[in-house]
């Protein structure tokens, strides 16, 4: 199969790696607008060919986009436009605003909306990985407005990376991806933000990062290309969970305030909880 | 060297198992008033035999409390007491209530204030490690209150466990650890919470954990008796902290709610920064 990826970032670069791997790729065209990232992704080898637009799309029999999210929304539809038998699908975090513009659109059939939750805090075709996906879990959205053989192509895709396939209506996704994944990146980000306005001495926040800090502030690296898009466009979904996270917050401030030992060792326990579901 | 050890959790049992595999330490007392983690650490050989305070007292010549800190409060002042020529000190995560709870004590110069920076979101002695502190940073705090001997013993006990020693005062180092590691566990746990309470399917939380959720909760897994009373004694710091870290939320959601993007952008890319302070 001839597969044409947009986009030679993180999440590009680890799909070409597996399926070129895999054998489910004999032939992989790049697009790709950062030429400092063409350039690194075919040096190695990441993809057979560096092309624009119009033949990326023209040779495929398989289009995946993998660009952050605005630039999903706008180049979505001109490869519509121009697909004959191809399948497009993408793989961006947010999915809501992906699906609406091109609702309508005469080959809307040939497209298949996903999200395979795996990633890292590093960006850039060097960053990618084999193995990336490799038993993690990737939503499948709206397929009711795709046709079989795109579906049936996507599915077999997805199992070549090895994933675990779930489907959801893209409504539904960009609220769970709120709770579950963006309000993580966001509490980080503000996490670093607040310990660097604080803390001078940098010396400090290296030593003592050992103490927790490290892990929570791990995602405060990822991309703010990435990022920035990404919030824009499930902004109600993010705002009514950051909201909801800062009320909790203001609990547990509370608790502490106002030294009630024993509900915010309540509250510890709850969240002690997350050990289970996570482990299931 | 005699060292007894109060409290074998992570910590105590940990510390016990690198200074005796690395022969710092001939014989390891331990004291537990949990006889189910007293039992496991006989059983696990990270102690040669439990004791009572008195005894475990009077048979060291280096003693190690490595209890929650409320705990600390309440026991090193009557460890104190009974003291003559042994060297006390703690490893708790706060530092200023506790020098200033034995700051008149007529031994005080036999305590040594400390603070390794390690651990992990596990604790009890069956989650103790070997090499858990190697090559990260130890704080003593408030060293012009202890004889030079107690500080000698201290300093050659980290030097065994392979960490870097850094000088503060208790006050400066309560600041710090608010901002750095505080507040990381705040964070995590008010995540955990908003998440349990909005998703009510926990397979959609298990499912979508690889989106970022999962490093960025992995402190929510941290136990109720080691955190309830570090909040508790550092409740100013930690409330300064909360209210920073609340503040830098509401930025980057008004950033969000007005389609800020440029802000967000710029927001994201200085919060970035935190990869090279944490890689130096």
């Amino acid at each position: 199969m001839k597969i044409t990826i947009f986009g030679l970032g993180l999440i590009g670069g680890s799909v070409a790696r597996d399926l070129k791997e895999r054998k489910f790729a004999d032939y992989i065209y790049g697009v790709e607008t950062n030429p400092e990232n063409a350039g690194i992704a075919l040096k190695m080898k990441i993809v057979d060919e560096i092309v624009g637009t119009a033949e990326g799309i023209d040779n495929a029999d398989l289009i995946i986009i993998t660009t952050p999210v605005d630039a999903t929304i706008s180049i979505l539809p001109k490869i519509l436009d121009r697909v004959t038998t191809q399948t497009v699908t993408d793989m961006g975090s947010t999915k809501e605003r992906i699906v609406e513009r091109v609702k309508l659109h005469k080959n809307r059939k040939n497209f298949v909306a996903g999200h395979p939750m795996a990633g890292t805090e590093f960006s850039g075709p060097a960053a990618s990985l084999s193995g990336l996906f490799e038993k993690k879990t990737t939503i499948l959205c709206n397929i009711e407005d795709s046709n079989e053989e795109a579906i049936g192509i996507v599915r077999k895709m997805y199992a070549v990376l090895n994933m675990n396939v779930v489907e959801m209506s893209a409504t539904s996704h960009d609220v769970h991806v709120a709770y579950v994944s963006h309000i993580s990146h966001i509490s980080s980000f503000a996490l670093a933000l607040t310990v660097m306005d604080i803390e001078k001495d940098e010396k400090n926040i290296f030593n003592l990062a050992s103490g927790g800090f490290e892990s929570t502030v791990r995602l405060a690296k990822s991309s703010a290309d990435t990022w920035t898009p990404i919030f824009m466009q499930n902004n109600n979904n993010v705002l009514t969970a950051l909201n909801n996270y800062i009320d909790k917050l203001q609990e547990l401030k509370i608790f502490i305030k106002e030294h009630r030992v024993a509900e915010m060792h309540g509250v510890i326990k709850k969240s002690n909880r997350i050990r289970e579901i996570l482990n299931k």
